[in-house]
């Protein structure tokens, strides 16, 4: 079951991520969490600063959350992958 | 340069760098910052973790930065990766 305002991040390109968020934003959300397991990890690290630093000068991070989980790797064993959770918020202004 | 306080996430199995983080905190340092870049952030995630859940209960996550650098792929082009620096820190106690 998803959350309403989160993104997970899976194999597409970053920028259909980035929209994801922008559109949650536009559609009224204060806050959009972006979360990604394994090697996508670093995808959601690039798609939350371009959505803060090209996007919109209004976003922040409001929190980062990290983990781990065990997952059955290629080879079969049982190995553990990070994954995280960022938290993007429309910052109050006046 | 490096910090005598970091440890940079690379290609080795991720419980080197756990080690590399506990040596430090015996070592004498209070913060242990855990740098990686790329596919390399979920295992710094993980390392994190496994210090903090695994090895010690009086470590913590104090703080996690984000960011992004521009580096060339394997076509040539210039693309975006994120970066990572989880902080972590000996608490407190009495």
């Amino acid at each position: 079951m998803q959350n309403e305002n989160s993104v997970y991040i899976g194999d597409k390109p970053t920028m259909n991520y980035v929209l994801a968020c922008l559109t949650l934003f536009h559609s009224g959300f204060r806050d959009v969490v972006i979360k990604a397991r394994g090697m996508n990890t670093s995808k959601a690290i690039v798609t939350a600063e371009l959505v803060r630093t090209k996007f919109s000068n209004k976003i922040c991070i409001k929190d980062i959350k990290t983990g781990i989980e065990a997952a059955k790797g290629k080879n079969g064993k049982m190995r553990n992958i990070g994954v995280i959770a960022i938290t993007l918020s429309i910052e109050n202004r006046g």
